[in-house]
């Protein structure tokens, strides 16, 4: 058996073997890992965040896992809070999720809570685990005098272990008696697992002089277990507005938020954003269709999309952050094919940790995407830089350009099919030797 | 910002990173990659493998791109043999896929010829990319007095740079004057890129004392730019068999071989699968229906799986070779989306790179598969192993074993839905530092 091209290959491979070594000899050196492992990608802070009229939050350490740390967040949520809710489509989805799901859209009268744990999913644990749900349920609804209907969980961390509901549910008490208006900020923390940042996210504006409140939170790095980095989002405004109209506005933007990102394309089986309108807010109900509805709209859309990059700016391992813009298709459907297909690829994804414009890749996703493409329209750029055209390379590109680009830690494909008006935008991370060093990790 | 749990993670993070340091060092020390880089589940030795009537071989230095290696192999085939082909379904597939596809199922009187190329993939290339290909199949033609409609070319390498057809024609005296029945093995190094090892197969039978005989080579080793590792194959049999019987054979087969192989769920721009019947061998004619043509098929598909496998066994830092079987699905439709969902899934590669039985991620990337799956009815094992069953750990797992029969380099996870007969098998390998490596690189 002898190789290819001996030579070439072989200085590549030292080289390669040198440049890490190096690398990891500065990283042990300065301490990465050793504390101060944020993302590079993490926004400075946490945001200061107003607090939402009709909820409070608290947070607590109920040892379902951890220790020394808040593993679990209780909200209480006023009477007539509408709650509308999106949850992952995974066959094989959490007890939690399945019990939220059953529950959005039943009577609002009454008050609300929403409790998460974060150590254990209470995913594959069998008949037990919708015990343990349905444990958790009642006694939060008896300890803040609410119906088990209304009362909405979440689990997040180690997959196919049973929950013990016991150890949240003698948190309880500690929960209610914590339970403040500006807790936000420690109910984040308190639901984060591989996360390397909190992630919040909020904004308002005014109805004739009234203030209207929107606040959320996220956690989620890639779906990674033992401690199943599930998406879980988590978003109260004071607004007043009804739990279908509430529904309907959740589901739409999130499609064009939470559904177009991507770190590693697989699914969380317990994927759930939660969106609750309290209605304490002064200014008066939003109808849907009218102009304050539209700006209501347009300050929830930019809440969720804040804190959907923020779970890809804690992707694991990621160096870089990436939209993928998608043009010119056929119809959306096709656009959205085309962008998930690049924003997925293993070999985009190393190219862009590389730093290496090699555009080729891009042309083989969007050529395996099943999206309609004809090659001499397709067009692709990097950020403002025109790459390829018109079946080749851009007559004025130059490599030398495009590497520059991709030194930055923020990049822009751009792929215009120039077919019809379809258009799509999904953000994703670069594919790095830190998502192995985390997911090929023996748990123990 | 804080970090969830400090200790824990540090400890993690700096054991990791000292682990990894003494791996590389390890390599180094022992000349990784200075020439013995062969992959580790390569097989010990290019097969021998008997002359097929009717075919020669002939392989070149035509200096495409690599220097000091031959890059072109020329095969020449009798008259009246008969050529099937399965392609990319790419929509950004290369000239020469667009050229091959449209002369399958020609007339086939005449001689014929497969040209292949590496170095350059000439794909994305434009019109400049079509002509090119028309030149080079004019002049195989010429050389060999046989129409240009008879002559199939493919490309392997670096895409969007045009591939100059002279350098190539200018080794055709050179390929006319080699040709030889013993050829193969040259032939099969010759259309190499990446790949760490030549891959070739064979088998035959008798049909009433009269021999049949099929082999073939492939090459391939995961998508890579800028060495683009499209997958090529090329079967070669004396039998004689008529085109349609052939084509129909080769889809059918090609469905449960090469469509079964995944490494990065990447898909070439080139992938080609060529298969030829030359009717030389003294054995009868083969029609459809018989015993005789099932020993042929049987025989093909050995042959067709053994190189589909050498393929996966190439895939770029693999360790690990993977069957994933999945067996009652509501259909094989659904059989074929998990065996997909799981053989792809970067979470479960990287488990699998890591020696952990971390089963619930089998679980996730069923969920998220799109088919059809019930909690309780799911049972999930490794090897002979029952992980999990009835929505559950099963109760006599113990994870210890598991973790000794990861340590395998070969592996079966086995996913059983309950549900009906559908059943599927995919082969994959696992997801390394080791691919990182090799798809980081910046192109140089």
């Amino acid at each position: 058996m002898t190789r290819a091209h001996p030579t070439r290959r072989a200085r590549r491979a030292q080289a390669l073997l040198r440049s890490r070594l190096a690398r990891l000899r500065r990283k042990l050196r300065s301490g990465a890992g050793t504390g101060a492992a944020v993302s590079p990608l993490a926004p400075a802070r946490f945001p200061a965040l107003a607090p939402v009229a009709g909820v409070e939050f608290a947070s607590a350490a109920a040892g379902v896992r951890y220790g020394g740390r808040d593993d679990v967040m209780l909200a209480r949520l006023a009477p007539g809070t509408a709650i509308a809710g999106v949850f992952t489509r995974s066959a094989t989805r959490s007890a939690a999720v399945i019990d939220a799901q059953a529950k959005i859209g039943g009577p609002s009268e009454d008050g609300a809570a929403i409790l998460v744990n974060s150590g254990n999913a209470n995913a594959f644990t069998g008949a037990r685990g919708d015990r343990a749900v349905a444990e958790i349920a009642r006694a939060v609804a008896r300890r803040l005098a609410i119906p088990p209907e209304r009362v909405f969980t979440s689990s997040t961390g180690v997959i196919g272990e049973p929950l013990e509901p016991g150890r949240i549910t003698a948190a309880l008490d500690t929960l209610a008696a914590g339970l403040a208006p500006d807790g936000l900020e420690g109910a984040a923390r308190a639901i984060t697992t591989t996360d390397t940042f909190a992630k919040g996210a909020g904004g308002g504006f005014d109805i004739d002089g009234a203030p209207v409140r929107i606040a959320g939170f996220a956690k989620g790095s890639g779906m990674i277990a033992p401690d199943m980095a599930t998406m879980l989002v988590y978003i109260f405004t004071d607004a007043t507005i009804s739990q279908p109209v509430l529904q309907e506005m959740l589901t739409r933007l999130n499609a064009r938020s939470f559904n177009c990102i991507t770190v590693d394309s697989d699914t969380s089986t317990s994927d759930t954003v939660l969106l609750a309108a309290t209605g304490r807010s002064p200014a008066p109900a939003i109808v849907p269709g009218t102009e304050t509805a539209a700006r209501f709209e347009a300050v929830l859309e930019a809440v969720m999309r804040d804190l959907a990059h923020q779970v890809v700016r804690d992707g694991e391992g990621a160096t870089k952050f990436v939209e993928v813009q998608v043009t010119g298709a056929a119809d959306d459907a096709d656009a959205r094919r085309v962008a998930g297909a690049v924003a997925n690829s293993p070999l985009v994804k190393t190219a862009i940790a590389g730093e290496d414009p090699n555009w080729g890749r891009i042309v083989m996703a969007v050529g395996k995407s099943g999206a309609r493409a004809e090659r001499d329209r397709l067009a692709i750029r990097l950020g403002d830089i025109r790459v390829a055209e018109a079946g080749w390379v851009a007559p004025e590109y130059r490599e030398a350009d495009a590497a520059a680009y991709m030194r930055r830690a923020e990049l822009v494909i751009g792929v215009d099919l120039g077919l019809g008006a379809g258009a799509a935008t999904m953000w994703t991370c670069d594919l790095t030797h830190g998502y192995i060093d985390i997911n090929a990790d023996y748990r123990s």
